[in-house]
């Protein structure tokens, strides 16, 4: 690559995201189903993790579902929900734009190597995380994005005017707890792949 | 990076997928949006373009959004749609999941050197293609993914039952097709921030 990674640099950084992760994890703020994979992923030398979700559900308003100037979050959560929630978000939202979206688990990863950045990537891939990839090179890191492909974006106001029928909230519910369900389950693969491809050839 | 690229293996892709990009504009099946970026690209001696779409609108019925085993295909538009293309499939479609999708404007771009694939990912980010990546390393080349963020994925019909009110269909439309024009202006930015960045240091 054009920059080579500074091992002294990569390495303090590494050290700063050990400290804040372990703070994490003590104030209970740490996402506990990423919790295995994460210390896995730390744990080797030349890997280190910047940041990470589990996947999860949001209700919120804003222009397009990208924005996130003036966006106003009324639901984030990593684990399936019910029909109540939303019904009681739409009874008090007034909103231009409101938008019901499901993110699939994504992991930022810091590689000392271009070529364990490019392990990890492909191992990833393989296993259904269909949108990873390179997305920065540094003095201080080769940095990997790692994102499943489970999602959805769905507009519940538009133009102001609620769009969905009501009755079919509960659908729309279910099948959106299943695929955040479907997609944890990636955690776990990736973890155990990981396992299987590195742990055998030593740290 | 693990593998070097081999000069002879890439240059003989990058033939090959010059005379396929030829027959596709004679004949027509290229998208005439893309054509000025495409051919810019591949003017440059260390870039080809394996594959690229503009944008579009889709509507199909699989199990979710990102199956393609035994999915059925009812709309598939580079442009904006109307509101009665929509109707019509609704009147029809009898599936139990029906998913209406806008993608957004995506290339693969095949780089000689990592320094290429870098320069042109760092491009993209900046003007707003925010899901792009390096997705591979291989003796034919390293491939760059070019992902804008424009994207909805909205269930229609979901356990077979239509989910989405019927009055509501011109509202989505519309935003659909506002998206889609907006994701197509990328297209030109990017144009120009290539001919700005790479044209003035020369081939």
């Amino acid at each position: 690559m054009q920059e080579t990674v500074d091992y002294n640099a990569w390495f303090n950084r590494k050290k700063a995201f050990l400290r804040r992760l372990k703070k994490d994890m003590e104030t209970g703020y740490f996402d506990k189903e990423l919790e295995t994979l994460i210390l896995l992923l730390n744990g080797f030398n030349d890997v280190f993790t910047t940041s990470s979700c589990s996947g999860r559900i949001m209700v919120f308003s804003s222009k397009r579902p990208w924005d996130r100037k003036s966006i106003k979050v009324y639901l984030k959560s990593h684990d399936p929900i019910s029909v109540g929630n939303l019904e009681k978000i739409l009874e008090v939202s007034d909103d231009k734009n409101l938008w019901f979206v499901l993110q699939p688990p994504i992991f930022h990863v810091s590689c000392l190597t271009p070529t364990r950045a490019q392990e990890l990537l492909k191992i990833a891939r393989n296993i259904g995380f269909k949108h990873s990839g390179i997305i920065s090179f540094a003095r201080t890191g080769i940095v990997v994005e790692l994102r499943s492909n489970e999602h959805l974006e769905v507009p519940l106001r538009l133009y102001g005017k609620f769009i969905y029928r009501k009755s079919s909230l509960k659908s729309l519910v279910k099948w959106a707890n299943k695929l955040l369900l479907d997609s944890k389950k990636k955690i776990f693969k990736l973890e155990t792949e990981i396992r299987k491809n590195w742990l055998k050839s030593g740290r």
